[in-house]
């Protein structure tokens, strides 16, 4: 078993995909043991710590990456399956942040409103209860909430010769914030620079469906990732498969841009799956298809398609790639 | 116990909520049983019963109803409890629309493309095994999909002087077209005129999220409703309850309004009951709340905000009316 | 020449389109002298009349009208010609209005702001020198913009049984809020039900694009509209000309809706006119025609798309309808 | 008089904001002439030149530069006159493309439609009468239009170590498409890297408001520019002047999100320059700005909010920039 460990140096993160040479150069088949900074990059650490104030922009959401994996060209297609995704601290946190998030004027919907209240909570990480605790900052209100790790970030370097801030989600991957990037998924993203440079960030100890206030509670990783290349297959946008789902994303803006692409995407993966005429899948994923959301705060909003497999006649992806990595995980995890 | 059967006749259903007089007035505390015809009114039976010819503008998705409450008056609340909704026929369909549904031009999203392929898929619905069998059109490819009865359209007269086609959702209700409105679910409508006026219609034996071709499994429907009146009390936009569950929800374009304005209504709300400050419920909604997407199909899209109970300590809602009117329901049902 | 004056009292000022029967009966050609209330229905006259203290929700934008015109049919369409508008006062107000207008959350654009303050702008209005002053609120800054009067809201009863707020645009007309529509202008509207039932309200001093802020300078008008019937042709959305223009309007969210509404409108319309095919519309059209924005802050955004019709070989619309009326107002200014 | 001539090769053109070095390096009050080619690279030429096939994607849209403005840092501004654009060459093109254009399903509006038919249309361009000729491709209708020649494409490298495709307008200005960006004007933007590098290209020799069809009459061009470098004044997003207006661009979508950027920048901007207060300045703007339209096409949507000077006390922006810039224009035409 291949396996490579990679903790970034603060001089090692990325806050862009595109634009970098890679950190580290892979073969398919090679588990990453990878270490992931929080979004504010360990800045916010309390109640004091206003991100405004402690972080710089641009250097937020930083992304350990990028990895070349040899072999990797254009019109392929990368495949990372989430061996493990667990916090690195037993806190996690979130905040407010001045004209960021869905209830709030931003830099694009633009208004005469000053900027809500910046406020950092604090939470506390049970790893072995698998619970995080929010504690209101005015009053006494507490509650446990499931814990459900998750990767926020995860994304290639685009087409076009692009460099896109790591906090834009698009067509690559990226920020698109999507709670189902849990461990256990695989996720695709088709290559458009040799090597395809992919890189993983922004954990999240969990996170509500959109993000609405711009941040889910933040946490540092320590993620497992097992890395496989289909060649000769292209992936449009990212997609999803976990043991009993097929998920495709989108992400644009307005937010039905993103549906309508996630939508579209799934109608023709099962189209193209099954032999299905496109309005025969259009119908099946019209009564079969749940749609969670991702972000609805980022760049652009992210959507996602999901559909069980089970509706498709059990049909094999990317050539059964999840299932590979999955066994791939599992022995990884029963050798440590 | 108080039971109201009403079956209407083709003459007694309802396009608009508002503008028409009521067919019943029933008193808070009345258990109702309806007949809803299917949106097509019961026309669309096959693959040759194409909705364009066989149905006339304005005459789709009817209503059963409007129902006087005797005592409701503006500023009150009606709670609606679905004791059951039941498959009245063996059989549902769905269709495309020429120019209706997410991934193709409409009236609005105009373009010079020509309409998709109007097409009628017919379901048989098994309601002992609780399924709904897809069958393709093309080829012979089939599948069996849970049956899951739900009504897309629920609503009150709405305020203003208005009369709004049943296919609208708005505020006062309408074709939410939300699968999360099935048996065991409690809305609450704010009233706006006296009586409130409400109706019930457009049944699906199951729906995707964001009813993407246009039309859920539609299916005319054996429904029960259990009918409470909260005086006093006003309610912005549709709310839902369920045993473990509030929700709000939000009728607008483009998509990300629907989005904000269910989350502001589930955070104000959530502030309100727990005695959060706001910026401390937005957080707790952040991390907790899902948002399951309603319809991203009709004159205005449909987002729901969902939050556990528990993760807001328990506080009881609209006077406990959910608990109430499911025990009404369940003894109404022990009766039978 | 028929004339024929009307002067509502406060008794006959309708919220609606829709849901009301005429105040007067008119046949074709009749020459109509009106007066109409501003938007606040006469309420707001100096800084201390905040209009949320001293209007009434749903009492805003009041128009003169319903109005039958004889002989309309559902698929007919009434041309409406707009001899003068004049302001009614020498005074006109503007104001901003809590959670209404772009720059600021709204009821749809939910968000957890505070409204921006209420303000009043009191504005002299020089119907000799054509002028609307502007004075600051805070300091003495003041300016002479350009008197350009023109009504936000005209409009018919909708189709589908349907009565809507006057506030709201769409394809029956409304609250468009464009400052196309002023005189020397003739409006084209669809006829949905027996008599067309049309209104006309909301006059402005003069507007920006979009009024940003909510409102314009909102203004009494003494009106004087020159009516014909066009029967049996149908006009899917309002339409404009005025002598050197064919105008297509869209009312629509999110804003590029409203663009593609009157843009694919004037692209088939043009077609039609000259017998080009839609795509070569289509050019034509994307490189000649201007696309001035009505409103950004109702409950639908209106877009407007304008075309010289010199552009189009000088066909003929609507059978001439608006030399004959602009000839007939001619007349009528002729004899007073 | 510092004279730059720069026509590049093949080679030259750049495909991206940002991610390439300097073609050139100029000083502040340098005049640059420059060749610009048009959007296809000049390889549609005629009907049979269908760009889906003469042109490879991403080499789509080429700029000339980008150029290193000495002593340009962060936090400054470039000041760039357009002393002259006139068209290269006696002919420009439009065309359909496939899945691009206002009324096209697209990849993000992702639909189930085929692409319209792509087309091309060849415009004869008379420099003399300053017009350009258009004629359909089915039938004999012809039309002359005005020659009205713009820079669809002016920007500089973007923040955060960003490269972006040129046909993408955001904050660092790229494919606005907006026809204000016409001879006589200057555009403000701000430096995000050492040098700006700004580069310019996408010709029309006219273009219609939103580009609808998703190209207007594209030209190469032969361009004059003035160059001036603003210290210590930063620019949010792009600002254009002439001799008698001021404007703001605001480039995102949904298209009511560049409507905001764009108002809420004029807004501020008039406050800062008149010294009214927010609300007075919104009020001053929601009465006096027009909004043109620039493109509902590209990536990103573009709006302008266009206020004539006049209103704001003949305030002087950028100390004087476009007064100076424009006598340089002038004294360099007087020369040649």
């Amino acid at each position: 078993m291949n396996v490579v460990s990679f903790r970034p140096g603060p001089e090692d993160l990325a806050y862009t995909f595109g634009g970098r040479p890679a950190v580290r150069r892979i073969a398919p088949g090679t588990i990453l043991e990878l270490y992931t900074e929080d979004c504010f990059g360990g800045r916010v650490r309390g109640p004091a710590d206003l991100p405004s104030q402690v972080c710089e922009f641009p250097y937020l959401n930083p992304v350990t990456g990028p990895f070349h994996v040899e072999g990797a060209e254009p019109g392929d297609t990368l495949a990372l399956h989430f061996v493990s995704i667990e916090p690195a601290r037993d806190w996690g946190v979130s905040t407010t942040f001045p004209h960021f998030g869905a209830l709030t004027a931003t830099h694009t919907t633009a208004m005469l409103h000053a900027p809500l209240e910046e406020r950092v909570w604090v939470y506390e990480i049970d790893a072995e209860k698998r619970t995080v605790r929010y504690r209101a900052t005015r009053g006494d209100f507490s509650v446990e909430l499931p814990l459900d790790p998750m990767h926020g970030t995860v994304g290639v370097a685009p087409a076009a010769f692009e460099a896109r801030m790591t906090i834009t989600p698009d067509a690559h991957g990226g920020n698109m914030d999507t709670p189902e990037l849990r461990a256990g998924v695989t996720i695709y993203l088709g290559v458009n620079v040799e090597g395809g440079l992919f890189g993983v960030g922004d954990g999240h100890a969990r996170q509500g469906h959109g993000e609405v206030c711009g941040t889910g509670v933040e946490a540092a990783m320590n993620t497992v990732v097992a890395v496989e290349l289909i060649k000769g297959v292209a992936t449009p946008w990212p997609r999803l498969e976990d043991d009993e789902h097929l998920m495709s994303t989108g992400s644009a803006r307005p937010l039905e841009d993103a549906y309508r692409i996630s939508q579209h995407d799934l109608v023709t993966w099962s189209a193209a799956l099954t032999g299905l005429d496109e309005l025969d899948a259009y119908q099946l994923v019209s009564q079969g298809a749940e749609a969670p959301v991702g972000n609805v705060c980022d760049a652009n909003y992210t959507m996602v398609a999901k559909l069980p497999k089970a509706y498709l006649g059990g049909a094999a992806v990317y050539d059964s790639a999840h299932r590979r990595l999955r066994e791939l995980g599992e022995r990884y995890l029963a050798s440590r």
